[in-house]
């Protein structure tokens, strides 16, 4: 008899070589029914697997991310099967789940593919699913394995590089793969597939090896979720950052300047500009002073700081000067600089906090491969800022820390969002620098914050800073994807290795406590998650312009002129559309740049001294005063930017 | 008889041999009296040196910085003639007159020389002055000349490098040094003298060479003059940015970030910040759009833009990565950027001009020997901006560009300034790219713009920009000393090499100009020379706090931040010092941080509700009113701070 311990620490008895889904019917048989996948001792394991010892057991359904990843894991086994049978003589090589769906590379041969043939492959693949295939694991002597795919040089890579004895094979229906496991219990409740794309991929990554044919998929256990999923991607392609930054002429990129470093079009810089004023006015009122340091330091600042060790040979190289024999890195962070600023003072424990904030421009080098629009880029700017305190000061400064990242979400409309506290994984001491005690201090305050501000967290191990721990915020999308926004981290290490101090009431110096904070992250990115969060409707007081006044012939134009003063004494920011247009025309366009506000003004509005509104989106307002406009846009203001 | 024509046109006739001084003579004894120095046919000649041909001759005095050169190149010799008389065995290499005096540097073997042996250089100075020694001309043969300075291997390596025949000796009193001429007519009128310095320097300024001993000194025909000097230098010394930026905490070097780039702290930040809210405001008023791009390029960005081949070995070398083989440069200049922003449209004639501006920061290679407080740094932001407009638009662009500039130098105190127009040197056409047709219409727009904006100008040739002509602001400060800021250029290259266009009224394909300005040109360079300028008291608009407010006690810190909120009401930045110190202390504090008004509170102000105001320097405005006071400030700001 074993004893097996549930996750809600129910421990239960039963015969050896139990499996994970006998454990699930004996929960109960609706419950067994939807388990997909099983977790015994901290490995993935077969639900068919027989259990031998005593262990923890944890069992996965679809809402599981484990359970999304057997899913297409298996579906992977399923897309291969379906391509060795519509082509003859392809070469399998990997095929894993990824975080929406799986992909297979194969080396096609003779044969290529492309959309016309994604029908093919996804009702092939639907057959194999109706067999209700089951997924078996088989133990195969490194010997056999070679043998197996003596014809399959990619196959053969993989198995030279494992250990005999730890070889195992997956069969289904007629199909077998190399393969470590993790399958759900058989191919009958994959029920909807969606081949997405094919694309270039090199073997192993490596562009000096051969190129291979890479096919993305995704399934289903219910066509419904396939359709909702296919929605999303639609509605995602059509708030791509990308695709509204073009038309709503906020960056753009030039191979000459070079890729991953985006050139800001005026009207971006100018949100710009407002994203960064509504951040230092909030700065300002929590005691933050700015700073402003270069974009270059020695190459001995950075191995001061442990991030040349850390990054420097996987970065920009350094830079050479022709006399003088230096070495300068582009700053890959602001850290080290604003440790610099610190030590340009004396401190007393009366100055405490030092809270230094900056518009940060860093660069880190990305493979080209790696960019993506502003979420993955080669330059960026921070919202950085470094707060140096007193032990003792810690806790209080980092709640406020988590106060103004609250401030930042709730004005830009992410409502819905989880935190992570990143610590340390202790078994693996050698990642961190820094003393033990130090790290557990900071480890506590950060959950001490975390609970008493009352955020919806976990704590994740293994997922600190090389230099200390962290809390991360997760915001959800309108579209429902997750992104990390914001990080603040607690750091006992770079005040050591600066040797920064400051004189306590015992006359005696002391080494202060660094925290990094950054509400945006990279506000490249955080633009861009909010463009594709708000489909370019960004909240009004973030809008470069609120309010396009639209004339319906030049005639009044002298009247739009009015409007304009109107409002903008109102400290409302407009412009006039004056052209000789259709109206049509004009409304259509300012949809498209989607001005919050329309103003058609003609005959009837010059009479009365009136506007006639009409929202984004459609809704009309009617023709009201320019002061019950005024009040109506504040209004929304008020309901978005609060007061901090 | 030869024909001496002067620089006001007209032509004498004298007999062959006739020297300069004799047509000075000949003009007026009295202003022979002043003559210390001569040019014939573009070349420096004697005063004493026998005419033989028909030509051109300038006379020059005191006032003409050419006399300056000669009367200080005269004076080099007598430091060389007084420091071998005082130290035997001494080695002399070169002594050059420099902006301001001359130096020599010395080998001076087992001698060394300090602060307490200057007198007696002095002295042994003025008593060879007063010998009235004619300073003369003679050729020497190489070989000659070579075994003159047998023992000196300095003179031996420069007489090497010379051609025979063309070697000149000058002796004076007793004295020879090898010369090329350019003297005084005798050391007479060598009044007043002052050895400055001594510091050590390479020979040849090389530092693989031995290293000897420079000595500065400056004299001047009158003692008054020398006294003047002194004095300047002494008020100079007091206003050194480097000394107000450490005092009044704007910013900071660190060793370890590297030399020649500014860490700027918090008061100096918000000062950059108000600087470029400044100039923000009248840009926007001025139709610019400010466009945010990085602080690298591909090379193949700055060899598109000509600024590769031009400094790209003497610069910060090449910025190589990990992968992808990319070379990136640090952007030595955010024209090519801008270029490459105008070119993410389509432009039609009716969009133009487009006024690009961006406070971009750019970093340029200097020795470290070349490195100067804030005045020569490797990182620094040019309040930059392109403009791109029609051929028949450059003449009121670049007039309503002078408008700008002017409007800068109004508001930061700058009253006394000339203009110099860069134009291309005709017989150099190589140094220059770009067709001769589009820089002589080019210059043609700068001349026509400044004589219409009616500015105090003279044209220099051979003084442009490899790209094109341009327009350059020499500003005087308070202690009279001239500084090159604000430029604006004329550029038709850049837009070639980009192949920049746009859609004229013909419908066909344009090619734009380009004009790059820069009223402040380095706001690093600026903020050091408006320290020097204005001893750290900025016009009132600029300074980050214009009043604090001095309690005599902890008791009235209510009535202070009372104040404090009235002041803030008033849009007057303040503070309050609540300090718990003598009000001695607390003036004599806020008077070195230059803050323009002080306000003392004490029981009698708050009785009264009042204010006592002190202004910075002491003058005492009395008990008055918040009310009172608040208009006495905008005064003062409405004073400085014109509008655009």
């Amino acid at each position: 008899m074993i004893d097996i311990t549930l996750p809600d620490g129910t421990v239960k008895t039963f015969e050896k070589n139990v499996t994970p889904m006998d454990v699930a019917k004996s929960i109960s048989e609706g419950f067994a029914r939807n388990v997909i996948s099983a977790n015994f001792n901290g490995t993935t394991v077969e639900t068919v697997t027989p259990l031998t010892t005593d262990g923890s057991l944890v069992l996965y359904t679809w809402r599981d991310n484990e359970g999304k990843t057997a899913f297409w894991h298996s579906s992977a086994h399923v897309l291969a099967q379906a391509i060795e049978e519509l082509y003859s003589g392809v070469k399998l090589t990997i095929g894993p789940a990824i975080e929406n769906g799986f992909y297979y590379d194969v080396d096609f041969g003779e044969h290529s593919i492309s959309e016309k043939d994604f029908k093919a492959i996804e009702t092939k693949m639907l057959e194999i699913a109706r067999g209700k295939h089951e997924f078996n694991l088989r133990f195969v002597s490194k010997a056999d394995a070679l043998e197996e795919y003596k014809d399959n040089e990619f196959k053969t890579e993989l198995i030279e590089n494992l250990e005999d004895g730890t070889i195992t094979f997956c069969d289904h229906s007629t199909f077998t793969d190399l393969c470590r496991g993790g399958h759900i219990p058989n191919t009958g409740i994959i029920k909807a597939v969606k081949i997405l794309s094919v694309a270039g991929a090199y073997w192993r990554g490596d562009e000096t090896k051969q190129q291979l044919t890479r096919v993305y998929g995704i399934s289903f256990p219910k066509q419904k979720e396939l359709t909702e999923y296919l929605t999303l991607l639609e509605e995602a392609k059509k708030r791509d950052h990308r695709k509204l930054g073009k038309e709503l002429e906020l960056f753009t990129f030039s191979h000459r300047v070079g890729q991953g470093l985006p050139l800001w079009l005026p009207k971006g810089a100018a949100l710009r500009e407002r994203l960064e004023n509504f951040l230092k006015a909030a700065q300002k009122k929590a005691g933050y002073e700015m700073v402003s340091t270069p974009h270059i330091g020695q190459k001995e600042l950075y191995e001061t700081s442990g991030h040349y060790a850390k990054y420097g040979e996987d970065s920009f190289q350094p830079i050479l000067t022709p006399k003088d024999n230096e070495e300068f890195l582009l700053k890959p962070m602001n850290c080290p600089h604003h440790c610099e600023v610190y030590k340009a003072f004396q401190w007393s424990y009366k100055d405490l906090p030092v809270r230094y904030a900056e518009f940060g421009t860093v660069y880190r080098y990305e493979q080209s491969g790696e960019l993506h629009g502003l979420t993955r880029v080669r330059g960026f700017t921070q919202d950085d800022a470094h707060l140096f305190c007193m032990p003792e000061q810690l806790d209080e400064e980092f709640k406020n820390v988590i106060d103004l990242v609250l401030y930042v979400f709730g004005s830009l409309g992410f409502e819905n969002f989880t935190a992570q506290v990143s610590v340390r994984d202790p078994e693996n001491p050698d990642k961190y620098i820094g003393d033990v005690e130090k790290w557990e201090k900071a480890e506590q305050a950060i959950i001490n914050a975390a609970s008493d501000k009352g955020l919806n967290y976990v704590v994740e191990t293994g997922e600190a800073a090389f230099y200390g721990p962290k809390l991360d915020f997760m915001v959800k999308d309108a579209l429902g994807r997750k992104w990390q926004l914001g990080t603040i981290q607690v750091d006992y290490n770079l005040p050591e290795r600066f040797d920064l101090t400051y004189k306590g009431s015992d006359n005696e110096l002391h080494r202060p406590v660094m925290i990094h904070r950054a509400p945006f992250g990279s506000i490249e990115r955080f633009i861009a998650i909010l463009l594709e969060h708000t489909a370019g409707n960004f909240p009004i007081w973030l809008m470069p312009k609120q309010v396009i006044i639209l004339s319906l012939s030049e005639k009044y134009e002298k009247y739009g002129e009015k409007v304009l003063n109107l409002l903008e004494n109102n400290e409302i920011r407009a412009l006039v559309d004056n052209r000789n247009e259709t109206m049509g025309k004009k409304i259509r366009e300012a949809e498209m740049q989607k001005y919050p506000f329309m103003i058609v003004i003609g005959e009837n509005e010059e009479k009365e001294n009136k506007i006639t509104v009409r929202k984004h989106g459609g809704e009309d307002l009617g023709m009201i005063s320019i002061e019950v406009f005024s009040e109506i846009i504040k209004d929304e203001i008020s309901k978005t930017l609060k007061t901090f």
